[in-house]
């Protein structure tokens, strides 16, 4: 009798805790508003163990595209438990030949290991030194946070690595797209790359620019 | 006359910034969404001094309990104008042998000082090393975060301890309320703790999990 | 044909990276809820490039006013794609003979660079210590967080200077606004300045402040 | 035989992780060099549980002074295990009478507990207003960063009151000490707080100012 | 020889900058001091494309241990390029049967990759909520920071896995090895667990606890 | 007498407290290690007010290049006191026709004024979309973190405008020398931009790069 009614104190003394503890996640919810730190927490009654597991990169991605290759990210919302933990995932496919091209991640620092094939990738540090290293099954690599930074597969068959960043929100500007698939005037492009015209509009026509 | 003209170009100054200037706190509005940074905001203009203070860490928390102790805490929702301040506090009660059973904090570092009695406090770091202390009256200690630590009163009679931590929302995760307080079934917390199945089923019995 | 649909899958390929990294910026939306890491976001495609930008810096302030000095701060909501940055700008226009009185910026280290004229800038350090300099105009000066400094135009005509801070929200506190203009009661005032009850009541009457 | 070659390999497993994470703490190595991010570490070899608790604040602060209060602050490095762990504590010694006159901490948020005694304390926000509460035995309240504030014995017997802050160097600018005990020009204080230079030279005699 | 002239001026300029932004990284110079944000910068002119590159996780770790798993991290400083940049890896295998304890990382949230084999894993919440998944190749779930949590072989063969981390330096807290393989006083152990007399002093036999 | 004596006590707890808080600033010392948190700090008492200014953006760059502009940094070490303050400033100055080409800062968001002249400006989202101003004299325009943008003088005379970023090191990787000043490998620029190998080897001809 008397260890039934200390066990009802000891709970309660949990549970009044930690109602006042609520953050040790926030789990995404799509439909909040968004803030600086991330997206609304989704009320913590309705998270189940599905919102912190994802398996979105189970599958490879299309690498039948112009890079043959594909990047896919767990980050929220599509991984909602991901939000604001301050960490995120994302799996890279290349088929044989296949590149990410030179793009930078504004957000976060990123760690690759490879898991399949050989992979040829390397960073540009602000002082422009190269940073260049060939990647055989289960190296690793770190690029600094910000840095352009590419990987291609120079090894014989598809290659596959995963990724993580330091962020849940790493974000991802791929150079070329950014430079030669969008309005940016061809004069501007050219004005503050050095590259000539016909090159910049040659580029713009592949990857669907305008201007 | 001028005098009164200049104060009103000054107040309009002084004013044109504050609106620029909300941030100075960011009292929680339990009602509205959370983000991973904490509660959001209530409007500025209805925030007073009482958000500002809490008086529940002035009773002695009820000790009738399993472990002849108690932990209130002054978190928000329960003191509203601590929310996104990086610092919050609890008060430990301690009956004559009673203990703060092992715990963590996920989200912050934690400092003590002893108001009243003797607690033997200590905590294990990654290395797995014992840091033990006896605290008297004044003696104050520092558990570093998310590492494992305890409170126990050593002394003859209660024991009172203010605790603070680095953030407004450190949460708390009572190590035997987390393996024998839900519904963890037994053979994994014996896979993932070594303890024997009938050590877990008794311990489940006594704080209430259950499989 | 062929390449079309290559472009087709570049282009889905950027997109749905791009839907997960929303966060490259959080344009301010006024009007959602505010949270400790700042001001909600505006909904992304609603975001244009007049959000980034600010023309409130471009116009002198009105210096006719007991200070015969202005501070225009480019914070949000009015430079709302400012927001989360990390970073904010105000313009400092002091008229001859004007000062910046004595305050501190609770949320974000200061750096300064004058436009125009002669600028006497100081701040007092936590050991009481004071840094003083006679800028002239391209000279720069920090200001560390948190710390008392102020601006006084040491020149003959006009002086303007332009300062940043390392946040998007770093609040203003002027030291005689905070004593003298609002309603900490005289004797508080004089208790915690050890200034004289006539100063007081003086300055009180002089910046507007009661009681 | 099997278990002991099972042991072995065991906490080799763990030897070789905790030497991959040093930094569950950093104590201070007050012969080191500093850093933004604090002190240096001392080799972990060499820590002890001593570095992690600090008898400082069991002591009553000397309160026979010009303002009947003392502040005894548990930061490093008389505190070295508290070094990087982002919370500090201070102990608040208020005579009868006695007074934590105006201050402001640059680099964290503060919250207060009274141990004894009754204390009236406040703060002043960037939009000027006041927030004001008298506390008993027992109640808190909280402070925002790098907002001026006071502590004031409002009772008839001593007050003591513990204080936390949100960082491990949390600093400290006394104003008074700020504008009167220092060689600041008095012109130039006068010029940026509107105070009198009867009171400015008044109290530069008093506390010991200079200029 | 005009343009010479002027790839001169232009190198010289970025030279000039990049000479100012030396933290694009700080690779760990482990013969340095450490901070709280640390190992020490090794000078930059010494930095090499192997810094950044670790080959430490293509080789399984030993499973021939007590729990038939090894966990091999790529921390600093034996990935000296990772230190300062906020994210890290660890390749965890587990042997038919095996299992990663129960564990925290004090200092980071974490994000597992299967790669090969069948995973049982699962985290408590402070709420003391269990989140249980049983991940299947390619399948990832998080881990937020500070909670236990543990990962079990629960397939027929051997089970691969990556996990990484949002710090360079995440600590690693197992449990039972906290609980029984150092020399915690076995009366500690039990009154701060619950857990009786014959317990610990087995376990302790068989982790290698004393006292 | 009584009062010297409150006077020295006074002094007594100032300096105390101040020896505590020793990092209101932390001036780097160029000497000492660095930390992923920035320079070591000079020793205070060696710190003068000239460590906290700074002359360098007095006088506008050299602009006789190849971009027809020059960018003045004012970060650590040249300006020690900004050392690990969160905030730093640059000067551009553009020639009629100049332009500080594509670049991203890889550590902070930057926030733009121009003092003189007409400036458009511009940066693409990680979305690849385009946001694009012209801003004269007292505009201001602020570019999110890591994302790659532009100023290019579009005015008939000079222009000159001061930047400001939220770190003291935000770093400075100017997109094309990055790709053509160095010794990256001509198939690799081609490979991961899809530039040509005439574009590629012209512009390392131009930038002075190799491979």
């Amino acid at each position: 009798m008397k260890m039934i009614i200390h066990i009802f104190f000891t709970l309660s003394l949990v549970s009044s805790i930690s109602f006042a503890s609520v953050q040790d996640f926030c789990v995404a919810d799509p439909k909040g508003p968004q803030s600086p730190s991330g997206y609304s927490c989704k009320n913590p009654d309705q998270v189940t163990e599905n919102d912190f597991a994802f398996s979105g990169l189970a599958k490879a991605g299309n690498t039948s595209n112009i890079i043959k290759a594909a990047v896919t990210p767990a980050f929220a919302p599509t991984f909602p438990g991901i939000n604001g933990l301050g960490v995120s995932l994302a799996r890279l496919d290349l088929a044989s030949g296949g590149v990410i091209p030179l793009h930078t991640h504004p957000g976060a620092s990123e760690v690759l290991v490879v898991i399949q094939g050989t992979i040829c990738a390397g960073f540009i540090s602000s002082a422009n030194k190269v940073y260049l290293k060939t990647l055989e099954k289960g190296d690793s690599m770190v690029f600094p946070q910000g840095l352009l930074h590419f990987q291609l597969n120079s090894g014989k068959g598809p290659a596959l690595a995963f990724v993580a960043f330091g962020s849940s929100s790493p974000g991802l500007q791929i150079l070329s797209f950014a430079l030669f698939a969008n309005d940016l005037p061809s004069e501007l492009v050219e004005a503050t790359t050095f590259l000539s015209d016909a090159e910049v509009k040659k580029l713009k026509g592949v990857l669907g620019g305008t201007n």
